[in-house]
């Protein structure tokens, strides 16, 4: 690397997730091919993203208006909330395009091990949804992994004296998936989740 | 996706070559996590590099000086010549630490396909280096592609008359390069360049 500039830009896309070193160099090395515009445009996109974007107060989705798309969507079912770990998930859900309700982000899920508790994550903010009343069902859509069922489950015992119908999204073999690739956990899901056909 | 300006980022981030859709949307959501200060940093170092790097005029390489830190550098040894295709080049070679000669950087390869002809790339500038006197020999480091081999034809042809030592890059098998797996047009090269032992 001969200069500064190329030296700085190199080591700053470095530290974005998966860009390695050859990467951040190949990337450098083409940024200095395109148009100051272009150059100037990604530029400004990193730091409008970054300023204009904020949470949404009701269900904690990003948004750039005072309340998100889907909370201030007056054809959403609000009594139906899905709750998800991160913002970003909230998009993954929309890929579907078949979910009519609304979304409750969590902001993480409960980690002892970090020291995340109920009470560093948007568990009380959902208690207080539901509480204001007008809820009828809480999904839980937290990701199958130890932290996200564990998370489920603590969720799901706040919630029980509320009187709320909670459900879990299913866990079973993916639509195209095969037996002998599924690992055993999925297939245990699988035959514990059976339905009558 | 749900915003406007997170669309944004993630089309720019999207046409950098080798970021697809799905990193350009991971790249997009770490971004909304990174600090203001971060973000900043590395829009400043996208429009820094842009508008700080320039070519140098002796050599073609990238410099943020009037001349690079190759050709000003004088403890390198002028006259040795080593010509490459583009900038990034340059620092390719400096990878191996060895060379103390400098470079002539020709900004491409004659492509007649592509419509670039001599008048395109820089050599006329290495022709009036080599006429203006110092310069002993002439190493043709162009790519062994066929663009690349037919540079260093023509180059060597346009320098036959001025007498100076005109040399090309050996092609063989890799260091750590296994037969098994090199192609046939390299095995070909390292019997063609065997050298006695």
């Amino acid at each position: 690397m001969s200069t500064q500039s190329l030296e700085n830009l190199t080591a700053r896309l470095n530290r974005l997730p998966g860009i390695g070193i050859k990467t951040a160099q190949r990337l450098a090395y083409h940024i200095l091919t395109m148009s100051t515009e272009e150059v100037e445009g990604l530029a400004s996109a990193l730091t409008a993203a970054k300023r204009n974007i904020k949470y949404c107060p009701v269900c904690g989705n990003f948004t750039e208006e005072d309340i998100c798309d889907i909370c201030s969507d007056k054809k959403r079912d609000g009594s139906l909330v899905c709750v998800v770990k991160e913002a970003r998930d909230v998009s993954y859900m929309e890929r579907m395009r078949e979910y009519r309700g609304v979304y409750h982000v969590l902001g993480g899920t409960l980690s002892p091990m970090d020291g995340v508790g109920p009470e560093d994550i948007r568990i009380s903010e959902l208690i207080d949804r539901v509480k204001t009343g007008g809820v009828k069902e809480v999904i839980l859509a937290t990701n199958p992994d130890v932290e996200g069922e564990a998370t489920a489950a603590y969720i799901a015992k706040q919630l029980k004296p509320l009187g709320v119908r909670t459900t879990r999204i299913a866990h079973g073999i993916p639509i195209g998936g095969n037996l002998e690739y599924v690992d055993e956990i999925t297939l245990f899901k699988a035959i514990e989740n059976r339905r009558e056909v």
